[in-house]
């Protein structure tokens, strides 16, 4: 293990995080507002404490494996959320540092739950600070800083342990310029939906906070009633780009370099498709009876879904109160998640399509027991270490799920706000049912809650397996 | 595929519970009760239909392999729900055929989930049934069979297909001989706890309703409330019993042939000792001040505690009505179950324990590349086709809840209710929370939800994957 690199790489982190502040500073300048000056303190006291440290830690050897990749990955993000949570309470506008650090680890991770009850009071650069961390989180900051900079050799371990869903591959030979085609494509697309909001009437500041949320596929807004108040336009606007940050980025590369062809034939898009369709189809004619209007439906429908399938947790509409079937077929939704290699969160479809694959191969090997059956995706042979992979990472999901809903059930909510809590945190939704639905928020949980749910927003974004190695003995003992 | 060996063999189980029926049929005339004449009737028409068609396809290969006897299972299990429901129509005590099948379904399986809300208007006999199917299913008819005839070559891999857990080897050389063995712990097991119920004031007939639904893990009983009028001691000797029935049956008889030390260092059973009474602590501390007396807080938490981890179902107290960390603990304690080779349903404590080593080897490979480390149980290494058996179980096993969840959806009961009938139908346990809890039952349920539920007891007792073979059209047709 390469002690140094793992504890110098999440210091240069820091060191970013350090220069991101100053763009919120800047919001904060425009609008006249005293909270610069919470992130500008914050700023110089992150690079007073990293630069010396950084220069103390410096390694000679900057070769990583996977497991440094793993490790860099976690405590990075844990220091980040940590950090990141200070300048809303130097600002005073999130007092309680459990809270400021749940919010963060909330935008960081691309959740999206919110502890906030009054929005109005924050001033525009804390909220400006609190989307961005979606978009930071959404692609992944350590991916983001490997586009800019040459941090490290072998920067592929720290993609493949950022970057969500079973196999992370380079589209180019080159893993940071794969980053930095990742990060064009990403911030392209962020800029068609902040230009579609703009024409759709918002302000800038308005369809930025927007975009930030929808391309991290997070859910921060800026209001307690999320999208409910924004025009039908807005809405489909925001329906249509959530569903397209759900799917792979490298389908969007393959169709620039005009191979479309592989792009229609891919099957986990084609699942996507399928799965978002018939739930906005079960949906419409559950809740058309509600609104009798086949419009307001269909677009409350296929918003709530792209919502939920995507992660982002946004809501056109309060769907805790929907009829039992629509609830449920979102709390399905929430376990499912999007395409690998997208912003969203959840168990993603490919790892479902992998399952049912070794479902079917085991049928087959109990009906032909010398038959080696080969579990292909895509037209490629998947590795059985990749299997293995998505298997244990099934087994780890079902148990992280299992731990936080125990530890949630001290708060003494009922089991539908407990269970829904766990399962919309840890896949990074936002929203769940009954006291934490989507115009309530998290407020009400305790401190203890917070702080496990916190933990269950980072394990679920960086996949659990991250977080296990930088708190497991072997990496930090010496034999 | 020898298909006929696969639709013989079901033949033979319908002959078997032909001459079965002939028990509740005696303890209707021992009553006096008209309900006999169902049993005869059924019992003469399912031989007269059996014998003919047993004749005609009669193998002269009787030779079978695995697929053989996961689709024997799969088909005998569904003829006996199906035919085991017919004396409740023809005697008019539960008339609606949906109904009573369900009610079989729940007997074989030893689900123990009830539809019926009048036990008071049944006959003794049908009530005598209704708890000797949780006998036979508990330990496998076929199971059963085999210790008493010789009906196939290889019975290994019926006894593989029936008996749950990940791995079901032989206790002694002969496959025949271990069903004996087993058989035989079994009935003096339920034998020992008829006599304790029987000092403990119950009728002969009580005693041996209440020692089947323990022996099984079923649930059914004589009385709407469960357990609750019944005595202290009762309550104790029960406890006691459905605690050892979730244990493995080989232990007993290793402890038998004075190998006490192999059962002593057995990690599966000491995992389930632990969880227990992790469970009985914490539910003990969190429903003390309902009742401000510790005896009867002790009771009832070893109680509830043993009956939902042995997935028997029993209720000494409607938990429905406590706090929420409680209900939440016995809701975690559904999926886990009992140990293999049990009568317990669930997921079963050793899968369990292969999956948390599986995670842990997934994150020691990540640390150390090229380690290979052996997953090892009981001192002995795990097969890697018993690894990916237990993985795609896990697989196939959320699978088929989040697909009974959303069928059982269409009949608009809240999520607590939909999700924890499924979980508890499908684990075998019986009863849920909300309005299927124990003091409820399921004749709340439409039709359609209880075929959905039907299936899903069944899917969970033989653990899937028989089912989906009787089903794959690779089975039937020639290729």
């Amino acid at each position: 293990m390469n002690r140094r690199m793992i504890l110098y790489m999440p210091l240069q982190i820091l060191k970013a995080e350090a220069f991101l502040l100053l763009l919120p500073a800047c919001v904060s300048l425009i609008y006249g507002e005293k909270s610069a000056f919470g992130f500008l303190i914050c700023s110089a006291g992150m690079l007073a404490l990293s630069f010396p440290l950084a220069h103390f830690l410096k390694p000679k050897d900057r070769v990583i494996y996977a497991k440094e990749g793993f490790v860099i990955v976690a405590l990075s993000w844990i220091f980040m959320s940590a950090f990141g949570a200070l300048p809303f309470v130097i600002s005073g506008e999130i007092p309680s540092y459990i809270d400021a650090l749940f919010e963060t680890a909330s935008g960081f991770s691309t959740t999206g739950a919110s502890i906030v009850t009054d929005l109005g009071s924050m001033s525009h650069g804390m909220l400006f600070w609190r989307s961005f961390t979606h978009w930071l989180g959404g692609m992944g900051i350590l991916v983001f800083l490997m586009a800019l900079t040459n941090t490290s050799d072998r920067p592929i371990h720290i993609m493949r342990a950022e970057m969500p869903g079973p196999v992370v591959g380079k589209i180019v030979p080159r893993a940071k310029d794969t980053a930095k085609i990742l990060y064009l494509l990403y911030l392209g697309l962020t800029v068609a939906e902040a230009v579609c909001l703009l024409i759709g009437g918002l302000d800038l500041f308005e369809s930025l906070v927007y975009a930030f949320g929808t391309a991290g596929t997070g859910g921060f807004g800026l209001r307690a009633d999320s999208l409910v108040g924004y025009s039908t336009f807005v809405q489909w606007v925001i329906t249509v780009f959530m569903f397209l940050f759900g799917i792979n980025f490298n389908l969007y590369y393959l169709f620039f370099v005009r191979r479309a062809g592989d792009v229609v034939r891919n099957r986990e898009l084609w699942t996507y498709v399928g799965i978002a369709a018939a739930a906005t189809v079960l949906i419409y004619v559950n809740t058309y009876p509600l609104t009798q209007n086949a419009a307001v439906t269909l677009k409350d429908a296929s918003f709530q879904t792209a919502a939920i399938l995507t992660t982002t947790g946004f809501a056109s509409v309060d769907f805790n109160l929907w009829p039992q079937l629509s609830k449920n077929i979102l709390f399905i939704l929430m376990f499912i998640g999007g395409c690998a290699g997208s912003t969203a969160g959840g168990f993603k479809i490919s790892r479902l399509m992998i399952l049912c694959k070794v479902i079917r191969r085991e049928v087959v090997k109990l009906l032909h027991p010398r038959s080696v059956k080969v579990i292909r995706m895509e037209g490629k042979k998947v590795d059985e270490a990749v299997i293995h992979n998505t298997c244990s990472y099934l087994a780890v999901y079902c148990l992280c799920i299992f731990i936080v809903f125990f530890l949630l059930s001290f708060d003494a909510f009922d089991l539908e706000t407990s269970f829904t809590a766990t399962v919309s945190c840890f896949n990074n939704i936002g929203p769940a049912f009954g006291a934490a639905g989507p115009m309530e928020g998290y407020a009400a949980f305790s401190g203890f809650s917070k702080l496990v749910l916190t933990a269950a927003m980072l394990l679920g974004r960086l996949e659990v397996f991250p977080i296990l190695l930088a708190v497991s003995p072997d990496t930090w003992i010496k034999k």
